[in-house]
């Protein structure tokens, strides 16, 4: 993958134009409100792993629609209260095993993996998902991307992101967790999730969206490689004539537009290979966060891997900095 | 392309044991019977299109559940009766525009064109869908394949098949439309559809199906290449240890089960490089067939696009000479 | 595919120099001279197809140097005279069937589908040929693209064109066909050549090129992908420092120079994605157009596909209102 | 991935002749005298890394020729003594971070990563590695497999087992390892090496080779795929003539010699699309294990990716009940 | 590549059916005879090249319908007559630059390189190609698989073949090539081509086909990779019902019939992972033989560049000892 | 292919800043001291090979820590002295046999063939090699270009340059050949060391560099293909926060760094779509170099393999010219 974007100097000052419908305040305001009132009660299990030095919870909360969502709540021993890190999962991928991801809780924090809904069945390493998406749509092509992209009311990120914001939610009302100290992270599709909750939830003190993708989608569909923008392309190009409504659903779900309402401190990346979260999309977002405490790090020769681990250990020294 | 299977002498005597689970027949009248109970009235209303020599009709009519799904209706100038073949999709693909598939109708048929819940929105020659699916379901791939894989009732395929046959009964109630002399055909996954259709109703008087998929599915999601059964097998290569499971929600939904309750005369194609509709699994269907009077049109050197119009020429003289 | 060229703003002015020889003009009323001396009668005899709503004709004419040139003629039942739609294939595309292209004539017209000399043979989908090309070459890369490219007298596509004219001239004394309502259309090589035989008749009355390619060929081998431009780039690499020499004869082929010298009205299309026809080779010929009425419908998320049957429907609509 | 290898129930009972030979056992045992010799003592100092709830070592050991090899240890707090778990690396990963691989610490093992020489810069996923390869090469395919392939002394393997072996018996005097409870594990290179390991050393008391590559290397050669199989064919089409010199020094290094040395139990895995660790090639090795503990996990629907985590948590299991 | 056929101790017994038609003999004797009648005098003429110490010429002799063709002639300073080795071209490439191949004509021999009539403009580095194939075809797929493949008289290998023997005639002529020592020799194309030389003249006293194509080729039709068999399948997979007429074509052209002509002695070479020279068909080729004295070089773990210059030396060797 | 770069005029102005370092100088005249102090005397001995026209040589000499290295020495009868032209060989490639590269030496030239130390095991057409690379590395990728990557002092390519100056020195004392008429050449790889040979030694009096590899190697990581720049960038996305100690290492290495350094006459070659040695990257070399005599050659439509034979005559033409 050679450089898949703008020059790294021309990034910093990239600054395009991304409209935010006039309602989209009040769009997200009412669609939470309908969420919260179908709400029922979190229920925490003990999950079945064979981790002994860590606790681990089969956690069962209310997401959009009142749907029954799984995730998995990873802490150290003791009971806390703990500061917390609720990731989202990258695109295909599913909550998996709770011994899948034991950085965070091996660290000293609270982990929320919030499962996505009908995902978890795309590829063998990315873990099996246990939350369906009962909700079915129109014409769509494979995937997740085109499901009830006719409509911003029906379309998949829709229940997605509300399912986030309602996680962050129903976290803060935990025992072992530290409302005060609740971060939102993920990588790729996670990251955007990651920026949408933080733009939507006030509870979010920090965030820290890896290679986030779902920002500045217009010019993600233009230029994007085609193993990337491969759904909605699709879509598009068999609905010829539909752009424009696709365009408008579109914009109720951009990065960019949740960017401007987050103010709480973030730790952003971006990869200048990278061929799926496109290097300008990730600037578009970036510098819209109205954010006084921002950083991107910026891996110049990695692809939509992003920093890995490296990137996780810089996550946890700057997370620990300010909560 | 090589050949993709055994050698075509081989295929000639290639009867696996496909099992069929002792409550299929079961199973499927009872879905039918549930599925007639929410029935509404079929609608015809004039479909938008250039075409001035031929009739064309934009159709509603009730499928699975009650479901609202869509087809054309073509056919020649006058008030008929004529013989009818209805037509399923292949993988992906809509019902598309009236004008895309004019054959049969310039030859002297009605014509429907069943559009596929769903789909229709993957290929853009493959022309667009209008018909939803408003059922969720639990983690899938992407993709058609693996939704709703965990059990035979709420399997994606479960609603398909019900859709055909209703089409089928519903089309026999048209006036234009001489209900002893109905067909049904179509390629790839529209030809595993019509042979669900023919082993399901006896309404169906013809069968067509042009190197159809979705027969014996245990050694395609073996044998066919990655390109070909990658949903499935992504379901499964996540899933592990839900192998059984799926295998028996394939087992109801199998066309080599459904051949065997077929009687209808059947005209079958087969392509000797076809990657996805392996030549095997056509011929356990095509061998299990009760038809006395069956046809298989071997191509040699085709992939999965077999005949195309040459074996479409083969149909109608096969199917004039039966209707 | 993500956008392949230039952003569309830049497309509406891009206008490149593209060298037109001084004796275009003369090269080609003498070629055009040269096979109407040796045309002779065009043959009409009933094709073999089921057809029993539309009406085909088996068609042999004289083309380049009077060799037997292959076509379809389709129309409603009745004596006409109809408006003609004259057809040209894509590349490695033969006439095919009869029965495989019947939108125009179920919807009111003529229509004259040419087979391309010698090709036919390379696509299952895209349907056999039945003309030969009964001319050698010196060395050449596989296909028809580099046949006799080293000087325009023994250019493929010098007879291809001839080709194309003299059918639209046979096609003028047809009883069917209203000479005075003639049109040229095709997809890819097949627009192609309609710019060609629009530059080149003043018969035909309105030209259709739906995603043209043979468009500002040394753009084209300077930036097509390697899929798209392999033939010509193959032999130039071979043949190093026979540039000149093939940038020669390809300016004697290039339907920017044909565009200049069309009068008619314009329906042309252009897809942002497209590979093959790269949208600025197409936007630089439609720009060179001299009609008064002309349009450009632009498909920004389709590749070389273009608009597919939406782009049909609107062609016949455009041309209805004109012919 | 299809099946990549003979059916199942074939494998079961497929022994084929691997030659070990003769002065297999003297070469060995003289390689780890001379390595034994050069050691120097073990030497583990505080990693650095964010966990707070583990422990975390940076381990420097002697390996062949006394080179400085470096591991990761972990284990939960407390002093131990723990039973051990070795595990051995990918090809072309490293040993990583600390934190990349936390399950087996967090389940109550103490967990050594060893670095494989010179490895670990291949994959942004796999993990950087920090141990140098101080021996050069005759000339080489890129990559490790062909490096001092023309001779058993020279192999880049004879030192890389020797590393494992080494680290074993370096293990067995810490003062958080109980020295009764060793077992080795790792995947695909590192399942190899694991062998190797199991083979070479009575400290061993359990191995769980997962989709262990390194195995029947002859039948390997003639039928892995081609990316799989790159290097190692690269030099012998290259070095024509030099296959039984090659071959030779593979005897020496060949998992399923290894196999028939190993009394330890045995937990190992194999997946049916494997096209690197061919089904026939892990269960060759399987087939000549004298261990009278013996368990084949097989999944049927997976490349190489083999049973992920889902099998992680069967080899914890197993162990648990074993050490 | 992995193996591409059957294991080598099945290719030793491999001798399939092969029918050469009856007339065989009578096609090309008469063949042969008319195009002798049309040949002209072989012209000589120094080469531009800069190679200073071995003789250079450029060739045109008479070959199929008295068609030019040309050749390069290189020997050793001297006025000999030395013994000849002709080199035939492999398929796409052409006679190149006289500097492309200078091994025999080091060594000792003189060497014609005929150019292949059409061919020399498909592979950068196979070299320019100097000679028309002036006769045109019916629809074919591009390349030259498929020209003319209707019939034996129309094919194009039935055209190559003739310019082949003919060189061989008219090099016995030549005052520095001793007659009763001329060997034909190339490489895939070229080695068919050798073998029909072979076949055709009794003045070929040895035969050097390396890695040959054009032997058994239905079974390549039916085996070999897409990549290979591209042209030929496609023109079959288009003109669907035409397998009969393309086979009978291809039974004039088959090494496999040529070969139970050829009773000088052969060197012949196999590779075992070639995906385009099937393994089994060089081997059917090579059972045929009538030779007494005949050799076959077989590489393990080569793909279609078999031996390379490793061969080369051999085949220098084994022809020195019976020339 | 595309053009891969900057257009054509463009790169005629194209001159970026390749930063050389303030020690560059001293680091290479010591480098070459120390080699020069560990060289033993060269040795040459009769080559086994089939040629009986020209003399062939197999040549040990003393490289880079006084390491033994092979080379061919071609050159025709006669006891010279002759001009001298020294190749170094492309990527992965090794000296082959003695008969793989015949032109210089059949054109009146003494001809060296420098083996590649470590490679010749890549590509079965690249021929093998004969010569060791005793050195080890810390972690890198396969292949060489990340071998000892984090250091001046131990990178291989410093090996490998100071094996090619110390040939050159190492010829001009053998009898055959004319010490002050020596000239470098090589392709790609090659290439770059011909241009560090020159501007390392006043010994060459001409520089040949065919699409030299190994310039502007900041700018080929962030632009070439993923193919062509994998070895460095996957060092590069593992070992994450080492590129500023990669690209010191690289500014030793690069050949824009040593064209500063060239007087000689250069006649070099660049390929427009070349993917491997951009032509920016090339066109940044050229610039740079202070020879008052200089000539690019541009091929336009070529990729990688640039100019081939044509180029090579070319070359011959222009070096008699000027030594």
């Amino acid at each position: 993958m050679p450089y898949t974007d703008l020059p790294l100097d021309e990034l910093w000052t990239y600054r395009p134009e991304v409209t935010r419908p006039t309602d989209f305040t009040q769009f997200w305001s009412s669609t939470l409100q309908e969420a919260r009132a179908l709400s029922d009660r979190t229920i925490l299990s003990p999950a079945q792993t064979p981790l002994t030095e860590l606790r681990a919870w089969d956690v069962t909360f209310s997401g959009f629609a009142g749907d029954s969502i799984k995730a998995w709540l990873l802490h150290p021993a003791g009971a806390g209260p703990f500061p917390l890190v609720v990731e989202f999962i990258g695109y295909g991928g599913g909550r998996g095993l709770p011994s899948d991801r034991l950085g965070w809780s091996a660290s000293g924090f609270a982990h929320l993996v919030m499962d996505t809904r009908g995902q978890g069945s795309a590829w063998p390493n990315a873990g099996p998902g246990a939350t369906a998406d009962p909700h079915g749509s129109g014409p769509a092509a494979g995937g997740f991307l085109s499901r009830g992209i006719a409509d911003p009311s029906t379309s998949y990120y829709r229940r997605l992101y509300t399912d986030a914001v309602l996680l962050v939610e129903a976290a803060a009302h935990l025992d072992v967790v530290d409302p005060d100290r609740i971060a939102v992270t993920g990588t790729s599709q996670g990251g955007g999730v990651a920026l949408a909750a933080a733009g939507l939830s006030p509870l979010v003190r920090a965030a820290l969206p890896d290679v986030p993708f779902l920002c500045h989608l217009e010019r993600y569909l233009q230029l994007a490689s085609p193993d990337a923008a491969g759904e909605l392309r699709q879509y598009l190009s068999v609905h010829r004539g539909s752009s424009d409504q696709v365009l408008r659903t579109l914009s109720y779900l951009d990065g960019v537009s949740f960017a401007s309402s987050v103010r709480a401190p973030v730790l952003m990346s971006v990869a200048l290979m990278d061929e799926i979260s496109l290097p300008s999309t990730v600037f578009a977002a970036y510098h819209r966060l109205t954010s006084t405490d921002k950083e991107m790090a910026v891996y110049p020769y990695n692809g939509h891997e992003g920093g890995g681990t490296t990137h996780w250990v810089r996550q946890v020294e700057w997370l620990r900095a300010r909560l």
